[in-house]
């Protein structure tokens, strides 16, 4: 059975080629620089958390969570930022395994809830995460990118 | 004009105040005991960030950041966790001032992207974040609360 264990830095190879293959599924811009260095950023840090599902060696999966904060829920807050399986790992319950193992690290670290976002058009991802446990927040996400010249104008 | 400046720990009585303000208007629980339990500690850990909005000392409005990380947009997040405004200071731009302000501060602070949510039914508020340069995000979000006994069976 495959097992799960923390991401370091030493991983970045691994991680980075399976980020490739879940911005691809997700339909997701993959820019391999940038990914590396915020990843990099990340772990160094200590502004997140990843893990790699292997089976003997061979990564087959990897989670990544952030550490985030909420007022409403009054504590640490986990943001899995990203959950993906190579399609020869799915349908055998490895990815209930990541999510719960996740989960259980996140409350470890003190985190009082545990967050996710879904594309629109993945319903078998929400199937999937309400079984876990999930339930559906009725909010409207808005951002505002902060690198370009429009922000410069407070 | 009201000025606007970071809120501190001093500042707890008035934040608290305009906080349980905000949550009633947005149909929110309020615990008071948590919010200001997690208000110090987001102030004191530096988790996030505070700013109030005051006239000759009367705090009309606040805002509140919370840092998080984005593999997505490769850097540090800012979450616009929570807004508000007296019903007196509505209406004369200062929304759009403290917006701005947080926006600016937050970059200052090396934020790659600026991120909030609202609530469906609040399409005034979608209207003034669009006005400010903030785009809806098409995602579905769900969370997991860790704090019971469901999170320890990982």
């Amino acid at each position: 059975m495959p097992e799960i264990r923390p991401a370091t830095l030493e991983d970045m190879t691994a991680l980075l080629t399976l980020m490739r293959a879940y911005y691809a599924f997700d339909h997701l811009e993959f820019n391999a620089e940038r990914a590396e260095r915020a990843l990099h950023t990340m772990l160094h840090e200590a502004r997140g958390a990843a893990w790699l599902l292997c089976d003997g060696g061979t990564p087959l999966g990897y989670a990544v969570v952030v550490w985030s904060y909420s007022l409403e829920y009054g504590g640490l807050e986990a943001v899995l930022d990203e959950l993906y399986l190579e399609p020869a790992a799915r349908g055998a319950g490895c990815g209930s395994r990541l999510t719960e193992h996740v989960a259980q690290a996140c409350k470890d670290c003190g985190a009082v809830v545990l967050r996710l976002e879904t594309e629109p058009d993945n319903e078998s991802a929400r199937v999937f995460y309400r079984r876990l446990g999930f339930e559906p927040l009725e909010r409207v996400l808005m951002k505002r990118e902060l690198t370009g010249a429009q922000g410069s104008s407070g």
